[in-house]
Protein backbone atom coordinates (compact mmCIF):
# COMPACT_ATOMS: atom_id res chain seq x y z
CA UNK A 1 0.00 0.00 0.00
CA UNK A 2 2.88 2.42 0.95
CA UNK A 3 4.62 1.82 -2.24
CA UNK A 4 1.81 2.62 -3.93
CA UNK A 5 1.24 5.46 -2.47
CA UNK A 6 4.66 6.40 -3.15
CA UNK A 7 4.21 5.40 -6.79
CA UNK A 8 0.79 7.17 -7.04
CA UNK A 9 2.25 10.54 -5.78
CA UNK A 10 5.26 10.48 -8.05
CA UNK A 11 2.39 10.41 -11.01
CA UNK A 12 0.65 13.29 -9.47
CA UNK A 13 4.01 15.14 -8.93
CA UNK A 14 4.89 14.32 -12.76
CA UNK A 15 1.35 15.63 -13.90
CA UNK A 16 1.57 18.94 -11.86
CA UNK A 17 5.35 19.79 -13.26
CA UNK A 18 4.42 19.39 -17.03
CA UNK A 19 1.39 21.76 -15.89
CA UNK A 20 2.91 24.32 -14.67
CA UNK A 21 5.89 24.59 -16.73
CA UNK A 22 3.52 24.59 -19.68
CA UNK A 23 2.51 27.94 -18.23
CA UNK A 24 5.48 29.04 -16.13
CA UNK A 25 7.08 32.50 -17.73
CA UNK A 26 4.81 32.52 -19.91
CA UNK A 27 1.61 35.37 -20.22
CA UNK A 28 0.04 34.26 -17.81
CA UNK A 29 -3.27 35.55 -16.91
CA UNK A 30 -3.22 36.58 -13.49
CA UNK A 31 -6.36 37.64 -11.73
CA UNK A 32 -6.76 38.95 -8.00
CA UNK A 33 -8.76 36.72 -5.33
CA UNK A 34 -10.73 39.03 -2.69
CA UNK A 35 -7.70 38.22 -0.49
CA UNK A 36 -5.31 39.29 -2.99
CA UNK A 37 -3.20 36.50 -3.83
CA UNK A 38 -2.54 36.27 -7.67
CA UNK A 39 -4.57 33.04 -8.74
CA UNK A 40 -3.46 31.88 -11.77
CA UNK A 41 -4.73 29.12 -14.89
CA UNK A 42 -1.90 27.10 -13.59
CA UNK A 43 -3.64 27.22 -10.36
CA UNK A 44 -6.66 25.73 -11.95
CA UNK A 45 -5.24 23.30 -14.24
CA UNK A 46 -3.25 21.62 -11.91
CA UNK A 47 -5.84 21.42 -9.14
CA UNK A 48 -8.18 19.88 -11.31
CA UNK A 49 -6.24 17.56 -12.93
CA UNK A 50 -4.95 16.08 -9.72
CA UNK A 51 -8.71 15.99 -8.05
CA UNK A 52 -9.57 13.87 -11.31
CA UNK A 53 -6.38 11.28 -11.27
CA UNK A 54 -7.05 10.81 -7.07
CA UNK A 55 -11.00 10.93 -7.49
CA UNK A 56 -10.55 8.09 -10.38
CA UNK A 57 -8.40 5.83 -8.01
CA UNK A 58 -9.42 6.60 -4.43
CA UNK A 59 -13.70 7.35 -5.49
CA UNK A 60 -14.61 7.22 -1.38
CA UNK A 61 -11.41 9.49 -0.59
CA UNK A 62 -12.73 13.47 1.02
CA UNK A 63 -10.71 15.63 -1.44
CA UNK A 64 -10.07 19.41 -0.11
CA UNK A 65 -8.11 22.02 -2.71
CA UNK A 66 -7.28 25.76 -2.38
CA UNK A 67 -8.73 26.56 -5.32
CA UNK A 68 -12.36 24.51 -5.46
CA UNK A 69 -12.66 23.80 -1.66
CA UNK A 70 -14.29 20.72 -0.26
CA UNK A 71 -13.90 19.12 3.19
CA UNK A 72 -11.47 16.76 5.41
CA UNK A 73 -12.70 13.91 6.91
CA UNK A 74 -12.57 10.87 8.97
CA UNK A 75 -10.86 7.85 7.28
CA UNK A 76 -8.51 8.91 4.17
CA UNK A 77 -8.59 12.75 3.17
CA UNK A 78 -6.48 14.42 0.38
CA UNK A 79 -5.61 18.20 1.01
CA UNK A 80 -3.83 19.46 -2.68
CA UNK A 81 -2.41 23.58 -2.79
CA UNK A 82 -1.36 23.25 -6.67
CA UNK A 83 1.02 25.88 -6.63
CA UNK A 84 2.13 27.35 -3.12
CA UNK A 85 4.22 30.22 -3.79
CA UNK A 86 2.15 31.69 -6.54
CA UNK A 87 4.21 35.11 -5.87
CA UNK A 88 7.49 33.23 -7.36
CA UNK A 89 5.43 31.92 -9.95
CA UNK A 90 3.89 35.08 -11.44
CA UNK A 91 7.47 36.53 -11.27
CA UNK A 92 9.42 34.14 -12.98
CA UNK A 93 11.26 32.96 -9.32
CA UNK A 94 11.25 28.87 -9.21
CA UNK A 95 10.85 28.76 -6.17
CA UNK A 96 6.72 27.55 -6.14
CA UNK A 97 5.62 23.93 -5.51
CA UNK A 98 2.63 21.76 -5.62
CA UNK A 99 1.46 20.01 -2.56
CA UNK A 100 -0.60 17.45 -1.86
CA UNK A 101 -1.10 15.61 1.62
CA UNK A 102 -2.92 12.84 2.69
CA UNK A 103 -4.80 12.37 6.45
CA UNK A 104 -5.72 9.27 8.09
CA UNK A 105 -8.86 10.27 10.27
CA UNK A 106 -7.70 13.93 10.23
CA UNK A 107 -4.00 13.65 10.62
CA UNK A 108 -1.15 13.92 8.09
CA UNK A 109 0.57 10.54 7.28
CA UNK A 110 2.03 11.34 3.62
CA UNK A 111 2.87 14.61 2.00
CA UNK A 112 4.63 15.24 -1.21
CA UNK A 113 6.39 18.98 -2.00
CA UNK A 114 6.62 18.81 -6.10
CA UNK A 115 8.97 22.03 -7.49
CA UNK A 116 8.98 21.91 -10.99
CA UNK A 117 11.32 24.56 -12.03
CA UNK A 118 13.76 23.05 -9.69
CA UNK A 119 12.79 19.40 -11.18
CA UNK A 120 13.02 18.40 -7.38
CA UNK A 121 10.42 16.02 -5.31
CA UNK A 122 10.28 15.63 -1.77
CA UNK A 123 7.66 12.84 -0.79
CA UNK A 124 7.47 11.95 3.40
CA UNK A 125 5.81 8.62 3.80
CA UNK A 126 5.75 6.49 6.81
CA UNK A 127 8.68 7.95 8.82
CA UNK A 128 11.12 8.70 5.72
CA UNK A 129 11.39 11.35 3.35
CA UNK A 130 13.15 11.16 0.01
CA UNK A 131 13.89 14.10 -2.20
CA UNK A 132 13.76 12.56 -6.43
CA UNK A 133 14.10 9.27 -4.35
CA UNK A 134 17.00 9.46 -2.80
CA UNK A 135 16.83 9.62 1.05
CA UNK A 136 17.27 13.02 2.81
CA UNK A 137 17.45 14.59 6.46
CA UNK A 138 17.55 17.53 8.64
CA UNK A 139 20.86 19.61 10.00
CA UNK A 140 22.46 18.62 13.46
CA UNK A 141 21.60 22.03 14.28
CA UNK A 142 21.06 22.41 17.78
CA UNK A 143 21.51 26.43 18.81
CA UNK A 144 19.49 29.82 17.49
CA UNK A 145 22.78 31.42 17.05
CA UNK A 146 23.90 28.73 14.24
CA UNK A 147 20.74 28.39 12.79
CA UNK A 148 20.39 29.33 9.13
CA UNK A 149 16.27 30.40 9.33
CA UNK A 150 13.46 30.99 6.20
CA UNK A 151 10.45 32.63 6.10
CA UNK A 152 8.30 33.61 3.19
CA UNK A 153 7.72 37.49 4.08
CA UNK A 154 8.14 39.01 7.48
CA UNK A 155 5.14 40.99 6.21
CA UNK A 156 3.03 38.10 7.18
CA UNK A 157 3.52 38.26 10.96
CA UNK A 158 1.58 41.46 13.06
CA UNK A 159 1.53 43.10 16.28
CA UNK A 160 3.60 41.08 18.96
CA UNK A 161 4.37 38.66 16.61
CA UNK A 162 6.04 41.07 14.52
CA UNK A 163 8.29 41.92 16.71
CA UNK A 164 9.11 38.61 18.26
CA UNK A 165 9.69 37.20 14.66
CA UNK A 166 12.31 40.29 13.95
CA UNK A 167 14.15 39.52 17.18
CA UNK A 168 14.51 35.95 16.48
CA UNK A 169 15.49 37.01 12.96
CA UNK A 170 18.77 38.64 14.49
CA UNK A 171 19.55 36.17 17.07
CA UNK A 172 20.36 33.50 14.11
CA UNK A 173 23.04 33.01 11.91
CA UNK A 174 21.56 34.13 8.51
CA UNK A 175 17.65 34.64 7.69
CA UNK A 176 16.34 34.28 4.06
CA UNK A 177 12.72 35.33 3.54
CA UNK A 178 10.62 34.63 -0.28
CA UNK A 179 10.74 30.75 0.31
CA UNK A 180 7.04 29.49 0.63
CA UNK A 181 7.24 25.65 0.38
CA UNK A 182 11.12 25.62 -0.87
CA UNK A 183 12.24 26.25 2.57
CA UNK A 184 10.50 23.44 4.18
CA UNK A 185 11.97 21.48 1.32
CA UNK A 186 15.47 23.20 2.36
CA UNK A 187 15.03 21.89 5.81
CA UNK A 188 13.70 18.29 5.02
CA UNK A 189 17.11 18.32 2.81
CA UNK A 190 19.06 19.85 5.70
CA UNK A 191 19.87 23.31 4.03
CA UNK A 192 18.29 25.40 6.08
CA UNK A 193 17.75 24.72 10.36
CA UNK A 194 14.71 26.90 11.31
CA UNK A 195 11.58 28.07 9.07
CA UNK A 196 9.11 30.03 11.67
CA UNK A 197 5.94 31.57 9.94
CA UNK A 198 2.37 32.73 10.63
CA UNK A 199 -0.85 33.14 8.35
CA UNK A 200 -0.92 30.25 6.24
CA UNK A 201 -3.53 27.67 5.84
CA UNK A 202 -4.18 23.83 6.49
CA UNK A 203 -3.09 23.45 2.44
CA UNK A 204 -0.47 25.24 3.06
CA UNK A 205 1.11 22.93 5.97
CA UNK A 206 -0.10 19.31 5.73
CA UNK A 207 1.82 18.44 3.28
CA UNK A 208 4.94 19.79 4.83
CA UNK A 209 4.40 17.72 8.12
CA UNK A 210 5.15 14.20 7.08
CA UNK A 211 7.87 15.42 5.21
CA UNK A 212 9.77 17.36 7.83
CA UNK A 213 8.76 14.69 10.31
CA UNK A 214 10.34 12.03 7.80
CA UNK A 215 13.65 13.71 7.77
CA UNK A 216 13.95 14.06 11.39
CA UNK A 217 12.67 17.29 12.03
CA UNK A 218 9.93 18.94 14.12
CA UNK A 219 7.34 20.61 13.02
CA UNK A 220 4.29 22.11 15.66
CA UNK A 221 2.56 25.64 15.93
CA UNK A 222 3.94 28.36 17.94
CA UNK A 223 2.60 26.72 21.28
CA UNK A 224 3.60 23.52 20.77
CA UNK A 225 0.77 21.73 19.22
CA UNK A 226 0.89 19.13 16.32
CA UNK A 227 0.04 20.57 13.29
CA UNK A 228 -4.13 19.54 12.77
CA UNK A 229 -7.52 20.74 11.23
CA UNK A 230 -7.32 23.35 13.98
CA UNK A 231 -4.39 25.08 12.61
CA UNK A 232 -4.23 28.38 13.02
CA UNK A 233 -1.63 29.66 10.79
CA UNK A 234 1.38 29.99 13.34
CA UNK A 235 4.14 27.18 12.60
CA UNK A 236 7.65 26.52 13.84
CA UNK A 237 9.70 23.64 11.72
CA UNK A 238 13.29 23.02 13.10
CA UNK A 239 16.17 20.38 12.47
CA UNK A 240 16.62 19.61 15.89
CA UNK A 241 14.22 19.52 19.36
CA UNK A 242 16.28 22.17 20.83
CA UNK A 243 16.44 24.17 18.28
CA UNK A 244 12.90 23.64 18.31
CA UNK A 245 12.68 24.33 22.16
CA UNK A 246 14.57 27.56 21.76
CA UNK A 247 12.58 29.14 19.26
CA UNK A 248 9.39 28.19 21.16
CA UNK A 249 10.61 30.24 23.86
CA UNK A 250 10.65 33.23 21.55
CA UNK A 251 7.52 32.50 20.31
CA UNK A 252 5.28 30.42 22.09
CA UNK A 253 4.15 32.55 24.32
CA UNK A 254 1.98 34.75 21.82
CA UNK A 255 -0.22 32.06 21.48
CA UNK A 256 -1.88 30.59 24.01
CA UNK B 1 35.88 42.86 -30.02
CA UNK B 2 32.48 42.47 -28.85
CA UNK B 3 32.60 38.97 -29.72
CA UNK B 4 35.17 38.56 -28.64
CA UNK B 5 34.43 39.75 -25.36
CA UNK B 6 31.07 37.57 -24.85
CA UNK B 7 33.10 35.14 -25.88
CA UNK B 8 35.20 35.34 -23.04
CA UNK B 9 32.07 36.31 -20.39
CA UNK B 10 30.98 33.02 -21.08
CA UNK B 11 34.29 31.19 -20.53
CA UNK B 12 34.49 33.14 -16.88
CA UNK B 13 30.67 31.79 -16.25
CA UNK B 14 31.28 28.31 -17.03
CA UNK B 15 34.23 27.97 -14.67
CA UNK B 16 32.29 29.96 -12.54
CA UNK B 17 29.33 27.88 -12.44
CA UNK B 18 31.84 24.96 -12.48
CA UNK B 19 33.20 26.32 -9.06
CA UNK B 20 29.97 26.90 -7.62
CA UNK B 21 28.51 23.72 -8.19
CA UNK B 22 31.14 21.60 -6.52
CA UNK B 23 30.63 23.66 -3.11
CA UNK B 24 26.73 24.41 -3.46
CA UNK B 25 24.49 21.92 -0.95
CA UNK B 26 27.81 19.89 0.42
CA UNK B 27 29.27 20.94 3.86
CA UNK B 28 30.41 24.41 3.18
CA UNK B 29 33.02 26.44 5.41
CA UNK B 30 30.81 29.14 6.31
CA UNK B 31 32.87 32.04 8.40
CA UNK B 32 31.20 35.17 9.05
CA UNK B 33 33.31 38.43 8.13
CA UNK B 34 33.01 41.77 9.81
CA UNK B 35 30.02 42.61 8.59
CA UNK B 36 28.20 39.67 9.12
CA UNK B 37 27.94 38.08 5.53
CA UNK B 38 28.58 34.76 5.28
CA UNK B 39 31.28 34.05 3.01
CA UNK B 40 32.45 30.60 1.98
CA UNK B 41 35.29 28.73 0.44
CA UNK B 42 33.12 29.36 -2.84
CA UNK B 43 33.44 33.11 -2.76
CA UNK B 44 37.05 33.09 -2.95
CA UNK B 45 38.15 29.96 -5.30
CA UNK B 46 35.91 31.73 -7.95
CA UNK B 47 37.43 34.80 -7.64
CA UNK B 48 40.84 33.52 -7.68
CA UNK B 49 39.95 31.67 -10.91
CA UNK B 50 38.88 34.70 -12.79
CA UNK B 51 41.17 37.35 -11.62
CA UNK B 52 43.81 34.64 -13.26
CA UNK B 53 41.55 34.40 -16.58
CA UNK B 54 41.11 37.95 -16.77
CA UNK B 55 44.50 38.95 -15.87
CA UNK B 56 46.68 36.46 -18.18
CA UNK B 57 44.12 37.45 -21.34
CA UNK B 58 43.64 41.23 -20.35
CA UNK B 59 47.47 42.10 -18.01
CA UNK B 60 47.01 46.12 -17.98
CA UNK B 61 43.47 46.24 -17.27
CA UNK B 62 41.99 47.00 -13.45
CA UNK B 63 40.55 44.29 -11.73
CA UNK B 64 38.15 44.66 -8.33
CA UNK B 65 36.78 41.86 -6.83
CA UNK B 66 34.20 41.48 -3.21
CA UNK B 67 36.76 39.23 -1.72
CA UNK B 68 40.64 40.21 -2.81
CA UNK B 69 39.82 44.24 -3.54
CA UNK B 70 41.37 46.27 -5.87
CA UNK B 71 40.28 49.55 -7.65
CA UNK B 72 38.36 51.00 -10.43
CA UNK B 73 40.81 52.91 -12.89
CA UNK B 74 40.45 54.99 -16.12
CA UNK B 75 40.48 53.05 -19.21
CA UNK B 76 38.96 49.11 -18.69
CA UNK B 77 38.30 48.31 -15.31
CA UNK B 78 36.87 44.38 -14.41
CA UNK B 79 34.58 43.99 -10.99
CA UNK B 80 33.40 40.56 -9.75
CA UNK B 81 31.29 39.86 -7.46
CA UNK B 82 32.22 35.85 -6.93
CA UNK B 83 29.15 34.78 -5.45
CA UNK B 84 26.07 37.30 -4.89
CA UNK B 85 23.32 36.30 -2.92
CA UNK B 86 25.61 34.42 -0.59
CA UNK B 87 22.99 34.23 2.13
CA UNK B 88 20.85 32.13 -0.68
CA UNK B 89 24.28 30.20 -1.45
CA UNK B 90 24.25 28.90 1.99
CA UNK B 91 20.75 27.88 2.54
CA UNK B 92 20.31 25.88 -0.46
CA UNK B 93 18.68 28.12 -2.38
CA UNK B 94 19.36 28.58 -6.48
CA UNK B 95 19.01 32.26 -6.32
CA UNK B 96 22.74 33.31 -6.29
CA UNK B 97 25.14 34.29 -9.36
CA UNK B 98 28.26 35.31 -10.19
CA UNK B 99 28.46 38.51 -11.51
CA UNK B 100 31.51 39.86 -14.05
CA UNK B 101 31.09 43.55 -15.21
CA UNK B 102 33.71 45.94 -17.44
CA UNK B 103 33.68 49.60 -17.02
CA UNK B 104 35.43 51.75 -19.37
CA UNK B 105 36.50 54.58 -17.84
CA UNK B 106 34.52 53.97 -14.77
CA UNK B 107 31.03 53.52 -16.30
CA UNK B 108 29.54 50.20 -16.95
CA UNK B 109 29.81 48.91 -20.50
CA UNK B 110 29.42 45.38 -20.19
CA UNK B 111 27.52 42.84 -17.78
CA UNK B 112 27.53 39.15 -16.83
CA UNK B 113 25.06 37.69 -14.40
CA UNK B 114 25.78 34.03 -14.15
CA UNK B 115 23.40 31.96 -11.93
CA UNK B 116 25.19 28.23 -11.60
CA UNK B 117 21.91 26.68 -10.01
CA UNK B 118 19.45 27.98 -12.52
CA UNK B 119 22.05 26.70 -15.73
CA UNK B 120 21.10 30.97 -16.83
CA UNK B 121 22.91 33.43 -17.67
CA UNK B 122 22.24 36.97 -18.85
CA UNK B 123 25.01 38.93 -20.78
CA UNK B 124 24.65 42.69 -21.24
CA UNK B 125 27.06 44.03 -24.24
CA UNK B 126 26.48 46.83 -26.62
CA UNK B 127 23.02 47.89 -25.40
CA UNK B 128 21.46 44.64 -26.27
CA UNK B 129 21.10 41.95 -23.19
CA UNK B 130 20.71 37.67 -23.88
CA UNK B 131 19.90 35.08 -21.25
CA UNK B 132 21.30 32.10 -22.72
CA UNK B 133 22.50 33.24 -25.90
CA UNK B 134 18.98 34.08 -26.84
CA UNK B 135 17.77 37.88 -26.75
CA UNK B 136 15.47 38.90 -23.80
CA UNK B 137 13.40 41.99 -22.72
CA UNK B 138 12.05 43.84 -20.10
CA UNK B 139 8.06 44.02 -20.11
CA UNK B 140 5.80 47.27 -20.95
CA UNK B 141 4.32 47.57 -17.49
CA UNK B 142 3.97 51.15 -17.30
CA UNK B 143 2.27 51.76 -13.45
CA UNK B 144 3.38 51.13 -9.99
CA UNK B 145 -0.74 49.34 -9.18
CA UNK B 146 0.90 46.70 -11.95
CA UNK B 147 3.99 45.98 -11.14
CA UNK B 148 5.61 43.09 -9.66
CA UNK B 149 8.24 43.99 -7.17
CA UNK B 150 11.64 42.36 -6.09
CA UNK B 151 13.75 43.45 -3.61
CA UNK B 152 16.20 41.27 -1.53
CA UNK B 153 15.12 42.14 2.47
CA UNK B 154 12.93 44.60 3.29
CA UNK B 155 15.73 44.81 6.61
CA UNK B 156 18.36 46.61 3.83
CA UNK B 157 16.36 49.77 4.33
CA UNK B 158 15.81 51.91 7.54
CA UNK B 159 14.44 55.22 8.64
CA UNK B 160 13.09 57.24 5.83
CA UNK B 161 13.78 54.99 3.34
CA UNK B 162 12.00 51.89 5.30
CA UNK B 163 8.64 53.74 5.16
CA UNK B 164 9.06 54.85 1.70
CA UNK B 165 9.85 51.04 1.18
CA UNK B 166 6.58 49.88 2.75
CA UNK B 167 4.27 51.78 1.18
CA UNK B 168 6.15 51.44 -2.48
CA UNK B 169 5.34 47.38 -1.57
CA UNK B 170 1.41 47.97 -0.70
CA UNK B 171 0.93 50.20 -4.01
CA UNK B 172 2.52 47.39 -6.45
CA UNK B 173 0.46 44.62 -7.36
CA UNK B 174 3.11 41.72 -5.81
CA UNK B 175 6.14 42.29 -4.02
CA UNK B 176 8.96 39.50 -3.49
CA UNK B 177 12.00 39.28 -1.27
CA UNK B 178 14.90 36.91 -1.01
CA UNK B 179 16.15 37.64 -5.11
CA UNK B 180 19.54 39.68 -5.15
CA UNK B 181 20.99 39.69 -8.42
CA UNK B 182 17.98 36.97 -9.33
CA UNK B 183 15.74 40.00 -9.04
CA UNK B 184 17.21 42.31 -11.69
CA UNK B 185 17.92 38.72 -14.50
CA UNK B 186 13.66 38.70 -14.00
CA UNK B 187 13.21 42.19 -14.53
CA UNK B 188 15.37 41.90 -17.97
CA UNK B 189 13.56 39.30 -18.95
CA UNK B 190 10.48 40.51 -18.55
CA UNK B 191 8.94 38.70 -15.25
CA UNK B 192 9.52 41.15 -12.79
CA UNK B 193 8.80 45.15 -13.23
CA UNK B 194 10.59 46.86 -10.16
CA UNK B 195 13.44 46.20 -8.06
CA UNK B 196 14.61 48.53 -5.31
CA UNK B 197 17.11 48.10 -2.92
CA UNK B 198 19.71 49.98 -0.75
CA UNK B 199 22.67 49.31 1.02
CA UNK B 200 24.81 47.33 -2.01
CA UNK B 201 27.66 48.06 -2.73
CA UNK B 202 29.65 48.69 -6.30
CA UNK B 203 30.39 45.30 -6.73
CA UNK B 204 26.71 44.17 -6.44
CA UNK B 205 26.04 46.54 -9.06
CA UNK B 206 28.05 47.15 -12.02
CA UNK B 207 27.38 44.21 -14.24
CA UNK B 208 23.61 44.79 -13.40
CA UNK B 209 23.58 48.37 -15.31
CA UNK B 210 24.37 46.64 -18.61
CA UNK B 211 22.01 43.61 -18.62
CA UNK B 212 19.28 45.78 -17.20
CA UNK B 213 19.41 48.43 -20.32
CA UNK B 214 20.69 46.07 -22.61
CA UNK B 215 17.09 44.54 -21.90
CA UNK B 216 15.14 48.18 -22.17
CA UNK B 217 15.30 49.09 -18.69
CA UNK B 218 15.51 51.80 -16.95
CA UNK B 219 18.41 51.87 -13.86
CA UNK B 220 19.74 54.74 -11.57
CA UNK B 221 19.75 55.89 -7.95
CA UNK B 222 17.45 56.68 -5.87
CA UNK B 223 17.54 60.06 -6.76
CA UNK B 224 17.53 59.61 -10.47
CA UNK B 225 21.53 59.50 -11.05
CA UNK B 226 23.47 56.86 -13.43
CA UNK B 227 25.26 54.43 -11.09
CA UNK B 228 28.83 54.97 -11.31
CA UNK B 229 32.22 54.60 -8.81
CA UNK B 230 30.09 56.80 -6.48
CA UNK B 231 27.67 54.60 -5.79
CA UNK B 232 26.02 54.75 -2.64
CA UNK B 233 23.46 51.76 -1.87
CA UNK B 234 20.50 52.87 -3.52
CA UNK B 235 19.28 51.74 -6.51
CA UNK B 236 15.72 51.36 -9.05
CA UNK B 237 15.51 49.48 -11.78
CA UNK B 238 12.44 49.52 -13.60
CA UNK B 239 10.59 48.27 -16.91
CA UNK B 240 9.65 51.70 -18.10
CA UNK B 241 10.36 54.94 -17.75
CA UNK B 242 6.87 56.14 -16.41
CA UNK B 243 7.33 52.91 -13.82
CA UNK B 244 10.75 54.61 -13.19
CA UNK B 245 9.28 57.77 -12.74
CA UNK B 246 6.32 56.61 -10.51
CA UNK B 247 8.60 54.72 -8.05
CA UNK B 248 10.91 57.67 -7.76
CA UNK B 249 8.54 59.98 -6.95
CA UNK B 250 8.20 57.80 -3.54
CA UNK B 251 12.29 57.26 -2.96
CA UNK B 252 13.80 60.07 -5.04
CA UNK B 253 12.92 63.33 -2.27
CA UNK B 254 14.87 60.37 0.51
CA UNK B 255 18.53 61.19 -1.16
CA UNK B 256 19.43 64.36 -2.52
Amino acid sequence: MLIDIERFLDQLGDEARAIAMQHFRTEIDVETKSDATPVTNADRAIERRLREMIASRYPTHALVGEEEGGHIANGISWVIDPIDGTKSFVTGLPLFGTLVAILEDRRPICGMVEVPAMRERWIGVADRTSRNGEPCGVSACARLRDARLCSTDPRMFSGEAARAFATLAREVRVTRFGTDCYGYAMLASGHVDLVVEDGLQVHDVMAIVPVIEGAGGIVTTWAGNAIDEAFQGDIIAAATQSLHDEASRWLGQLRG
